[in-house]
């Protein structure tokens, strides 16, 4: 009996360990995938705490893999064993729904996700189907690519589906795992890019970044900060703090956008009244499809785009967690295999 | 010295009076109405009670305004003595401020607005800015030209802006004054309309009104009954209560709208966690411009959609106010001169 | 072994015979209609004399299918025997290729089309993929619903796609089998709705249908006659007449569209500098997949749009096409089995 | 009396004659302009040759126009003596007109331009409609600035326009006056940037310019080369070719678009059927407004996306202008003073 090893959790918080689990061949229109990265997610909390309804515990984290097509279940086309492949925080739609028949993937009500519908990356092998699957381009390593499929898909396709032009101002609220990618992403995009996190300490970070303006939210009213500055079309909120997502809303320029990729649920201090005006929308925008994963690895190749990573060994994902966990990330953990 | 009838309010919450006042001749770009009817609008309550910022007393209210050009300042151009015009909310723009010369009038940094940059509608004469007109077409009487300066162009600019394409499923939320409007434009415009409001009392007005669907927000869940019926595109949400409006977000079918033109200050009960899977925005939609307001007249006259109005004369203007105010409106007080 | 009648065309303007042939089971994620009904296309005279490339002799003609499911391949989830579906134009799409990933699904590079790859409605029976399937709903009849699947679909979806809103001006080209739905259409969605054809003739037919306008391009300049209206904001194009479509162009309103659905092969009469000062488009639109029929159909059943049908038996096949091909029918000519 | 010295062409096809006028001021709403820089712009030939109706003789070319305010007429607000600005093709408009009222200012019924309407930049001063006026920021020289009123703000906000985001593939068809304009723009907003002309020889000015992609319309067939690139999400034609511009169509993505800016009245040879199944648009564009010129210089200043320009004072505008017209610019010729 072939084996492989992988991270099980048996129970909300409990520890993450490694174990030795069977190495099964794929169902139909599903693949097997050796691992070879696997970034470490903010939401991976949610996971391993149980937040999230309906999970099957043990379970094995994981929702930004990078690997080889090691094996194919029947009735899978167009890949081939060897294949490089990514899948992120999509893993796979059912093609049946009318959401899906309308092409609304994102909102199958059958979506898979990696460790909540299957057992996810913090292993040397996964098994996804096939709907999940992005193709990785030459030039672009494993552990490039992994955090691609969460982090980078989510704020670069939230970015490119604003009405914000090259040459509009763009502010991203937050420098972390999704934010110093959506930094990066903007200044690609041609956005005349404002980063905004709290704290002097980050300004030159966000320049290195590529912002052009840095708003310490700790030393200024971000409002009329970010009207200093022109208004902005664009708040990409990456950081999960809905009075801090609320504070820009009057740094917008007329028929701006805030556009959030950072899930919490704390009410916004938002009123009608703030939005009406200047003809303001709140936005609530979901990652990516395996397509637009695809679609952000090649940007990031022709861009120069890059996750700022640190690597660890799949051995020691408990401690990669952990670091991710109380922030002490810069900017991403991705473990390798 | 020719003198006309204008309703004064001297200082908020101070009485309407009916006051003889000296008739001016209009200055460069401008042009003096002979009000003809004048809608009474919720908004007007906040003109009224003094809640609305740099007001200068006394005021006269209404900007539901519809009469005949008596004459022309220097300057005015394609309008003429005796033109049947109309003037909502959008009082006027610059066309010199970035907004205006992006094209985002109602953005105008220095938008007027009758009432409060200058006397309104409560009125026999008016002096308005040349940007501010909307010509009537023949086959509208002034009485039911005058509620779409502003109910009608709200609900009709706010519904023909979404995504929404004839077929959806749309819901209004209040049916008063704005939503009553909103229910038929919704019919008109070949969505599948649903009404959204309180009590089952409401439920025959929002079937003659045009509704296929009633839900009575006191008897069952909204989002659920929304659900039921497949999930609505956009809710347009004219009742300004922010809980009833956040209760309709889980209605939504996936990329859903709530459009908002009821203008409250209550932080509406919304958490990122919730527009976020189904790709939801709430956006804040502001009335509309002169070119706008004659749009909706276009629409009306083709379509059949007339506000429900009750007719006072100038003399009660302060009844119908209280009317209005009090919620004993049905749908829309109209002043006649 | 069991067999159904189906109508053969054994090579290119070979006649349409009826033959008997095999009723075979549904492969794996197929089903087998039982037909009721189905329309009698245009374009079926592309197929009849091998204008089309790729088609394998003999063919069944026929994309408009409206029927009760039969049997069940297997694979298919959400549907049930006896379940009523109808099948345009939209035969099946693979979900696997990049387009399909997309949810561009009209240009799938396997898309499947009805007697194009595999044999099509002039039958009693037919297997299709299950991706090809829209729901009937209650309330219209199989007659009713067979030609939304091509002729109902493809100006439905076209006018919906395009950025006219309700109010607009809306002309539509040509009044036959597909342009007498798009003037119900129109209509319907709350365009000022103008119907251009030749001939003073069809007036009286395009009012009845429900247009505000009759153009006879054979006694007016095309373009003048929608300048005199105010010009329209979108040309919808059904009669496949490049001239005819071009001469709409001046017609057009500021960034106003033609939109073109008759697929003709003959240069567009239209230089670069009639387009570019009025910021004009053209735009060419592909029918639409099996949830914009199942749209279509909703819509139809809301707001009582039908198309004038004549019905003939399927053992009648040969005679209504020719009444179609050579101009007789009005306005759409349906097999019933 | 003041006199500046202009270029005079006193019939259709005179030459260019450098004489002195009398220098007046500036009606109201109006401002005059010192000029320092002047762009020689292809379209200068059409008015040159008198090929476009009601010009008035002698003409004075340019409208590519950069300086510095000189004196205000009465009604100018928020501009003041001294003030740097551009003013390009999009010479003013009338603030009235329905299209004005919509915010479709390129399409105003009054629309002025330079030369035309008014004498034009090839002269030390000029008197221009406040509406004309786009202020150059701090950071670019007049030079600089001047080919950004045409050339400049054509490709940028033709692109801008479109429904390509960043990183996905654009084509530029022509490398010429536009062209080399479109390529960094391109490239600097994020696409994927494939540059098309005639010969070998442009390769390596096409790679410096940014293209990340050459391909050479003399060696190979243009759709072809495009859908060996994996297809393009918009064509940007330049090159007033219809011809070529047609031969762009094949090589489009789903749902691809052709954006002409290369006014020629030669009809493309484009079929509807070359539209339909990939639902491909051909969408003229039109320069931009004043507005649309502050962004075009903000996104210059930003991304370092500059004319490349050789400068001539502005008396040898005679020998400028025949260099531009006989092909020999690289790439644009700017009149100095």
């Amino acid at each position: 009996m072939a084996t492989h090893r992988a991270v099980h959790v048996k129970a909300a918080n409990a520890p993450l360990e490694l174990t030795e689990v069977e190495t099964t061949s794929p169902p139909p229109d599903h693949v097997r995938i050796a691992v070879n990265a696997c970034g470490v997610c903010g939401t991976d909390h949610a996971f391993v705490t149980g937040s999230f309804p309906n999970l099957t515990w043990p379970i094995t984290p994981g929702h930004e893999i990078a690997g080889t097509i090691a094996e194919l279940g029947s009735g899978v086309e167009g890949f081939a064993v060897g294949d490089r492949v990514a899948v992120g925080w999509f893993g796979g739609n059912c093609t049946r729904c009318l959401p899906c028949r309308k092409g609304q993937f994102m909102q199958c009500v059958n979506l898979e996700v990696p460790s909540w519908n299957y057992p996810g990356g913090y292993a040397e092998s996964v098994i996804v189907p096939r709907t999940a699957l992005a193709r990785i381009p030459d030039g672009l390593s494993f552990a490039e690519a992994a955090p691609m499929g969460c982090a980078g898909v989510t704020t670069y396709n939230a970015l490119r589906t604003t009405r914000a032009v090259a040459g509009d101002r763009v502010a991203v609220l937050g420098i972390g795992g999704l934010g110093h990618l959506g930094v990066q992403w903007a200044r690609a995009m041609g956005f005349e890019t404002i980063a905004i996190a709290r704290g002097a300490g980050k300004a030159d970070d966000a320049k290195e970044l590529g912002a052009h303006h840095y708003v310490d939210s700790t030393a200024s009213d971000v409002g009329e900060a970010l009207q200093a500055l022109g208004g902005v079309q664009v708040v990409l909120a990456t950081a999960a703090n809905s009075a801090a997502m609320a504070a820009t809303v009057p740094g917008l320029a007329p028929q701006g956008e805030l556009v959030i990729v950072g899930a919490t649920f704390d009410p916004l201090p938002i009123a009608p009244g703030d939005l009406i005006f200047g003809n303001f929308s709140v936005v609530g925008h979901p990652s990516g499809t395996s397509a637009d994963v695809e679609d952000t690895l090649h940007f990031a190749l022709q861009s120069g785009v890059r996750a700022r990573i640190e690597e660890r060994p799949l051995a020691e994902a408990a401690e990669a967690y952990a670091a991710m966990d109380e922030g002490r990330a810069r900017y991403r953990m991705v473990l390798t295999m």
